[in-house]
Order: C-alpha cells, then structure tokens, then sequence
C-alpha cells in the first residue's frame, strides 16, 4: 500500500531530524531515541488520544518504534551527513507533512466526523510532533513561524476530505491528488520563502506610540 | 442555557488573551489560532482526557473551534483595544475561570467521582489551558505565580460539590452561587493583590546560611 | 501486598523531590502541589492514557492526591532536610524508578502486549513525571542527560517482562528480582558516576571544521 510505504520513509526521516535536534542539546542516546520517537509519532499520537482513536499506531505497530530508534541512533554516527542532505530532508519532510495530514484527516471520517475536525486531526496529526520535540528542547515551536508550515497540513486535510467525502473520489487517487498538491505547495513556499503574516505585539511598544498623545 | 451561554463567552475571552500572549512572541496567524484555542479549550481537553469523557467538547461541537479562531484573528487586527481592557478582561477571565470549574466538577459528578476528583477536575479545567499557553509561550506558567488563582479554581470546585451532592441544590441555584462567590473571591483577590504564600528555596541560600557554623 | 507499599512510598519521595525544583522558581503554593503531583504520578498517568488503561491510579485512589499534596506541603516547611538527606532521596528515587518500571511493564501485559510494549510502558512510567517537572520548570529534562536513569526502566521492564513470561515466575519473586537487580544497578550508576554517551552536534562547529577543506 502507497500511504503505509509513504508513511514508513516519513516518520523514520522525522525521527531523524529529531535525533538531529537532540544533539544541539547535547542529550544522551537515550534522550536521542526519546525525542526522535516523539518528534516521528507525537502528532499522530496526540490525533489519536484527541479522538478516543486506540490503539494507538506504535502500540498496535510496536516495530515502528525499533525502526525510529535505529534510524536516531545512525544518525548519531554520521550527523553531517544527515545535516548536509538538507535538501533531501525538507522533501522527505513535505511527503510526511502531507502523509501525516491524509492519515489524521482519515481517522476523523473513520470516526464520523465532519470537515473541521477532519482538517483539524490533519494538522495535529502534521505538526504536533515537532511542537512537543521544541518544547523538549526548550525552544519556542517552530512551526509557529516557519513558512506555512501549518498552512500545509490545513490545506491537505480540506482538499483530501473534499474529494473524498464530496467529489466521492476512492481513497488511492484523493491520495494521490492531495499528495500532488500539498508537497508542490510546500516545496513552493520554502523556495519562494513565503509565510504567513507575523502578528507582533509589545506593551513596550505600545506605550510609547503613546507617550506622545 | 446559562452555563453554555457563560461557556461561550469564556472561551472567547480566553482565546483573545491566548492570541495577544501569541503576538508577544511574533508568532504566524497559525501561532496564533494555535495558541488562542490552546488556552481557551486546553483545560477541558486535559480533564476529558484524564477522566474518559468521550467525545471531547470541542470536537462534539466544533463550531467552537471556529469560534475562538475568529476571536483570535480580530485581536490580531486591534491588539491595543483588547490590551487596554484589561480591567473587562479580568472580568471576563474570573467568570471564564469559575463557569470552567463548574463545568469541570460537573463532569466529575456526571462520571461517578466523589469530592477530591471533582475539586481535581475543576482545577485541571480552569488552570490548564493557561498552564499549556505559557509551555508553548515559553515561561513559568502565570498560574503558579498570581493572586490566587488556582485556589479560586479549588474554591469554585469545592462549593459547588458541596451544594450538588450535600445540599442536594438544583444545578441552577448551585451554579448561581457558586458563580457570586467565585467571582467576588476572584476579583477582590485582584484588587488586594492577595497570593498564596511562595515558596523559594535555593541552593546556594542554603550554602550561605551554612558557612558561619 | 510489597509493590503497594513500595508506590506509596515511591510517589511521596517524588512528590517532595517535585516541591523541592518548585521551591526553586518561586512557585505559591499551589504551584509547589501541581509539580509535586505532576511529578509523583504524571508518568503513570501518560502510560494509562496512551494505553487505554482507564481509570487512572489516582482517579481510582484519590487518596494519593492527598498524600503527595501533604508531602510537598511539608516539604516547604523543612526544604533543607529535604535537600540534605540527599542520599536517602536517591535511594528512594531508585526504588521509585524500578517500581514504577515493574508497575508500568504489568499494565501493558495486563492490556495483552509484548516485549517492545511492555519495555515502553516501564520507561514512560519511570521518567514521564520527571520529564514534566522539568518541562513546567522550564529546563531541558534531566532525564536525558542524567546517569543511565532510564536505562534502568529499561532493564527493569525487560528484566520484569521476561521473568514473567517467558521463564514464567510468580509475580512476586519476578518483582522481588527486578527490584534486587534495578535498585542495584542504579546505585551503582550513580556511585561510578556511570552515563551513557552524550551525542552532540552544533552547527557552528560543523562548519568550523569545513573550512580549512
């Protein structure tokens, strides 16, 4: 099956720029596996906890979890290597961007749900694991501020469900079609470095525009 | 409903301090909804969670999603209106603070739990979506710091317990008096500045005293 | 019945190590209490809701609640003894990690699942609680950086699971044995200040050492 094969290459990457993450922080290879393991299945096991979804995939799939400390621990033998293969890694990263929110945005419609929590179980699915991996490591998320990194997941979840729940497309071509879409869409704004509007906001700021007055 | 109605307010007015607590960090639009609905459905998420109680608010009504997304993005558009409201905000909050912790007993009661879980619920409700806001803003959460915040959560829990399940009130009257209560506390713990004694311990203090013995 | 016990006295030891960081960052008493019960019984409470295992020790006992907010409460009243008896802490933070390891492996073979599943469940238990402690305190979890901490639930947990299933012990001598061996093992970690490699990576560095090529 695509999305199983699609979703293997996608959280054994994220766990590798998990593990990646972790050396900054100078943990141990436990601390290496353990943020690895988060980084890679976070998102989807929040989605599931969220919607009452269990088992959860590594419980039901435990050899997802030795596949995900593996490929952390590899990566603390050739660390370069992973660091300068960026290019390959932000397009690893967008198919499982775009995999996770299919998968999340699925799980809702298996359980009965509508568009809002469809495309809602696509982003936690997307970008929950690397909110708890920052928050690991003491960093406020990225995904907060990278280019429409969330925007992403929001977009596939919606054009996935609206083709399967209103265009009655069958599952393998909303699939293929959301895939399309959203990776071209994400390798798009990080060549074209596009984000959304930053809404800033300081009380320093703020008293001294009005000072003046 | 009283309660829905106190609830849908609550939930808004949250959202709009989660979303200005977001523009302190210059976070995307995403951050910011993220953040709005962190804060806002946070701590019911976590009570539901922690006690199994399926479906969770939100995703049963997921109107509210849209709700506190579109509060979010309107106090990105008038940021100084809603900051300089403070004094409206705080009143919000109060009664947001004590309509979450009658909700949060209430699902205790409904569940079967006696008196210490649903004081727990009630906390976990009221002070966890601030508690998870402040992780994701990275600092101490607010929570273990200001007047007495969390003690009007135990308070609220605890009144409301008793007049249900002791008194044998009816919901309405319970929660009429506990809101009177809750939100008189509240707001003269605000006005007098009052807090629960804080504990500090450092370790150095500690070696300093030593050295003259 | 020993492992009881041994919880009882495993929860209230983390509870005061718990009270003890919340001293650190001048936390109000309420604070101190949520870091203490975060600490004492988060893990067990991440293990049972990833798991599915409903309800949660401290729903189902709301005694401990108790026990652990009477803990940190006198803890604030004697931190220095607190902090000095160092090392009869260590030894219960010792038992208290093989307790909660064997109590964690039993939930999961209780569930119906293997090895991986079992050895997972005794380490989220194990370090979960701490993991947040120091998430809520704002530092990069000890855990990851401290003596073979969670190594030790892993052992424990493999050690447990395959005393019970594959050479079919009775649960109280696979308990005792785990209990010999974790305890052991640890002390002796800390005593030859024993860790695991610490994986680092920065940046800079790499490019530092890409220069000269």
């Amino acid at each position: 099956m695509l999305i199983t094969t699609l979703y293997v290459i996608a959280i054994t990457a994220e766990g590798m720029t998990g593990a990646l993450a972790a050396g900054k922080h100078k943990m141990d290879l436990f601390g290496v596996m353990f943020i690895a393991l988060v980084t890679a299945i976070g998102g989807g096991s929040i989605r599931d906890i969220l919607l009452e979804h269990y088992p959860l995939t590594w419980v039901a799939h435990p050899q997802y979890i030795v596949l995900i400390c593996v490929a952390a621990l590899l990566t603390t033998k050739v660390p370069r290597v992973v660091a300068r293969s960026e290019n390959v890694f932000l397009t690893l990263d967008a198919v499982g961007l775009v995999v996770f929110s299919i998968l999340g945005a699925q799980v809702a419609i298996d359980k009965g749900y509508g568009f809002i929590i469809a495309v809602s179980a696509a982003v936690i699915t997307g970008v929950f694991g690397g909110i708890l991996r920052d928050i690991l490591c003491m960093r406020i998320p990225l995904v907060f501020q990278k280019e429409i990194y969330a925007g992403i997941a929001i977009i596939a979840g919606a054009i996935y469900y609206a083709l399967l729940e209103y265009i009655k497309l069958d599952i393998m071509l909303a699939t293929l079609i959301t895939l399309a879409i959203g990776v071209s869409a994400r390798l798009l704004a990080i060549f074209y470095k596009l984000s959304l509007p930053v809404f800033t906001y300081s009380e320093e700021e703020d008293k001294d525009t009005n000072k003046p007055l």
